[in-house]
């Protein structure tokens, strides 16, 4: 165990890529819990696309974070002292505790989890968050029937992939969106997509066109910008497009210009813009079923692992580039 | 009773703005019923920025108008002439039997109406398709509920003057987004409602801002490009957007780049482009109220009336310039 806190703290607000400087990195005590509190020893950072949107100062879904505090972050860690009566030591919980080594809570937010169900890391990606915004926006939203073909792009990430093996399970054709030939043979070679087209090959819409030769019943946009305007354009009559993601805008100075608005018209789209907790109400459903069957080897999922607290911000920037292979993680113990 | 039958045709598919070249008025002999069939004497044509649609090769919910073909249109008229058992000679029909003084049909698509309840060219307008789409698309897709704000674009056309009147029916503020000083106080002083934009005056984001102090919640949107966008940027989180039309794109050679597509993700926007006949099911009882409500003076309509089939393709033309006010009609007797 370490004997100083270590924390990744918000700096600057970042105009248009975020670099390492936006970030600092401080030292400090092992928080002490007040009456009511556990501390918790981190094991694991998630890093997500939506940290982008806490570092800038606009409108959100949630607010800001602020310059100086801790960088949001989901965890999974143990709990190592306890003044709470619901928590025990030797607990592992996840929750967003941030971008630290160790956290204080009164609890709110935080869940026990089954350490010998699936690795721990899990908890933060295909068993966790990512994973339960996949089964909410495919299955509730996208709400695909057998021998449709679900679209999904940035498909070898932490959602993408988990929506794709959705789509197989459900009886569909899936079809993924990736960057590179590396990205696009995972895709169908280790998840079981039935077709992966490589947006770098500048190629996209005919590429697109090959891979959904009956068109696109379900959208699952996690990019947005030309991959999604693309998109549109391939879309069947009365497709479902679920709006979780629009990740190649976020480090943007300016507005992507969304060209293909006519096809929602045209082809009478349902387009609806969520994000997981909206629907908090199925989040344990979703959790509960991709523990099973992850645990039964019915979902694959890797992982991409950075070492120690330090490498966050350089693994933050690089997820934010899809220097990633599924979900990117920081290994901190 | 005319004695030759005059017929306007798609002469040309046009590149960019429709001019009247693209249009082709011959005359020949009425056509006579076939057994089954009825001959109508067309009354009133209804000019409506879909026929832009149908005049462009490309892909649409419908399909295109042929070159040489009678323009699609709706219609009404009197039978009279009838090989037909389900109509009487003198029976008041609507139909879209296209821009033409005399049409043979089936009867297939073609309805009785009570010439006693509203005027005639009400059937084409508030009382017909405009209206139900009106109808169908702020009750069934943006579900408005008493003190939300409903914002409505192209406010004072054919479906526009119904979403804002409606829109106060169901106890909701209604802002409307009009083309100039004169729409906008037709909107206020005679549609009811609360406020109207200019979008010329040409500062549309703050405008809207004013009209709408709590947001919006319910956008029924008709037009499309930078107003759409602009729109789009006042959303309430949770709000719902019927997508109806897109005119301000219609004659466009390139389309616009709709820049605010963060606002559906990060409000979690339902967006659900519509046609009026995807619910066949509604349009009737839609189209009984909407009857009901303008012969007890409950909705207020007005009119653009255009002379004789001759002037269809100019009025047409100035319709979808906006020169017109409310529903655009061609009397054609």
């Amino acid at each position: 165990m370490a004997d100083r806190n270590v924390q990744v703290l918000l700096a600057n607000r970042p105009e248009g890529w975020v670099t390492e400087s936006d970030f600092k990195i401080v030292e400090n005590d092992i928080p002490k819990p007040k009456p009511g509190e556990i501390l918790i020893q981190n094991h694991w950072l998630s890093l997500d696309p939506y940290m982008r949107g806490r570092m800038s100062a606009g409108k959100s879904y949630a607010a800001a974070t602020e310059i100086g505090d801790v960088m949001t972050g989901g965890t999974v860690g143990k709990v190592i002292s306890s003044q709470n009566p619901k928590f025990n030591e030797g607990d592992i919980v996840v929750g967003s505790t941030g971008w630290q080594l160790y956290a204080t809570s009164a609890g709110d937010g935080i869940a026990k989890v089954d350490p010998n169900a699936v690795p721990l890391s899990a908890y933060l990606g295909v068993c966790g968050m990512p994973g339960a915004t996949a089964w909410i926006g495919l299955l509730e939203h996208c709400t695909p029937k057998t021998g449709e073909t679900v679209l999904v792009s940035a498909a070898t990430g932490a959602v993408g992939s988990v929506v794709g093996q959705l789509a197989k399970m459900q009886g569909c054709r899936a079809v993924g969106i990736a960057g590179g030939p590396k990205k696009c043979e995972y895709a169908v070679k280790q998840l079981g997509f039935d077709a992966c087209v490589d947006y770098k090959a500048g190629n996209l819409y005919e590429d697109l066109k090959a891979a959904c030769p009956d068109g696109v019943d379900c959208l699952f946009e996690n990019v947005g910008g030309e991959v999604m305007d693309t998109s549109l354009a391939v879309l069947n009559p009365f497709s479902r497009v679920a709006l979780c993601g629009l990740i190649s805008g976020y480090n943007a100075t300016e507005a992507y210009g969304m060209k293909m608005i006519r096809s929602i018209l045209v082809n009478r789209v349902n387009v609806r813009g969520f994000i997981v907790f909206d629907r908090i109400d199925l989040y344990q459903k979703a959790v509960g079923q991709l523990v099973r069957w992850v645990a039964a080897g019915k979902i694959r999922y890797h992982e991409t692992v950075a070492e120690g607290i330090r490498t966050a911000p350089k693994a933050f920037i690089g997820m934010l580039k899809g220097e990633n292979l599924g979900k990117q993680v920081v290994k901190l113990t």
